[in-house]
């Protein structure tokens, strides 16, 4: 049960945009333009940031959420899965692989994102862009993982709520729909 | 030296809120509201949770902000040296203890706040938004201090910079000013 009293129709992170709509829009807009707006990294790549940092902080609404964002939006199923548990072998670039390296440093500590792993990353192509968003991104999951369990929001055990909300931020993005998240729950 | 190149007269949160006004845009709209919106937690208490969150982060430039912002709004500096080294013993209402452990809480794990210690802190008289506001904050401040450090933007060692930043942030809030944060160096 939540600590604060939440629609009991929104669980996770969905209840609580809903609770304070002012914080909700800067928290919308910041992942709108982070995960959404215009980068050289795609938006699978932005969700596997997500996915990684969510999974670091043990948050299962965030990490099933952005896993199945990442399925989605690549196609497949494997290469979110082994981003967080067999991150050496994962199908994905050198460079994701040193960046998603940097979030999962970012999420236990940024005092633990070295010099050397910098200068691995921009070896391998990354941008000064590119470690900044990174390093962003993964800041911000923590405060979304902290803000979903600090407050004890409920995580559905359905796949199916997760496919829904999945197909919903691939598709319509982070932004408040008209109706909040009212219509995951009309279909 | 910062992993990405920042202007070297803006250090810790400020060069990077300079460096994409974009994304700086809504995470400052949301500090300001958290931090100076109306609220029934003082400003002083607001800070003072930003303050226990970035000390348990080890982040030193938002500890050293912060703390002397929370200085300047009470007036004194014993309350939050209190609040970081000595908790029980800080001369803060029994509710502000509470609230303030449950932002020490959700520092390390949002999974760390249990229902016996929200349970307290309502017992205390802690309403529903108060409980929120603060699993909010330190939530936000987990994301500062890893943005900061993440980054290995520069903490200047003169306390005098600090007394002119909390300065700002106690009588002009944390959105933008016109010319960003280059007035703090041309006083």
């Amino acid at each position: 049960m939540p600590h604060i009293p939440l629609p009991q129709h929104l669980p996770g992170i969905t209840g609580l945009l809903e609770y304070r709509l002012d914080t909700a829009l800067p928290i919308r807009e910041l992942t709108q333009i982070l995960l959404r707006g215009d980068s050289t990294l795609t938006q699978a790549e932005r969700e596997l940031i997500a996915t990684v940092v969510s999974h670091g902080n043990e948050c299962k609404f965030c990490t099933t959420a952005h896993t199945a964002a990442a399925d989605l939006l690549l196609g497949e199923t494997t290469t979110a899965q082994q981003v967080k548990t067999n991150p050496d072998q994962a199908p994905v670039s050198d460079k994701m692989k040193v960046l998603l390296e940097i979030a999962r440093r970012v999420q236990k500590s940024g005092r633990n994102v070295t010099t050397e792993l910098i200068e691995q990353a921009k070896s391998l192509g990354a941008t000064d862009r590119e470690i900044h968003d990174t390093v962003l991104i993964a800041a911000l999951f923590c405060l979304y993982n902290k803000y979903v369990d600090g407050l004890a929001s409920v995580t559905p055990s359905d796949p199916g709520y997760y496919a829904t909300l999945a197909d919903r931020i691939v598709n319509q993005g982070y932004l408040r729909p008209q109706k909040g998240f009212d219509h995951l729950n009309k279909q």
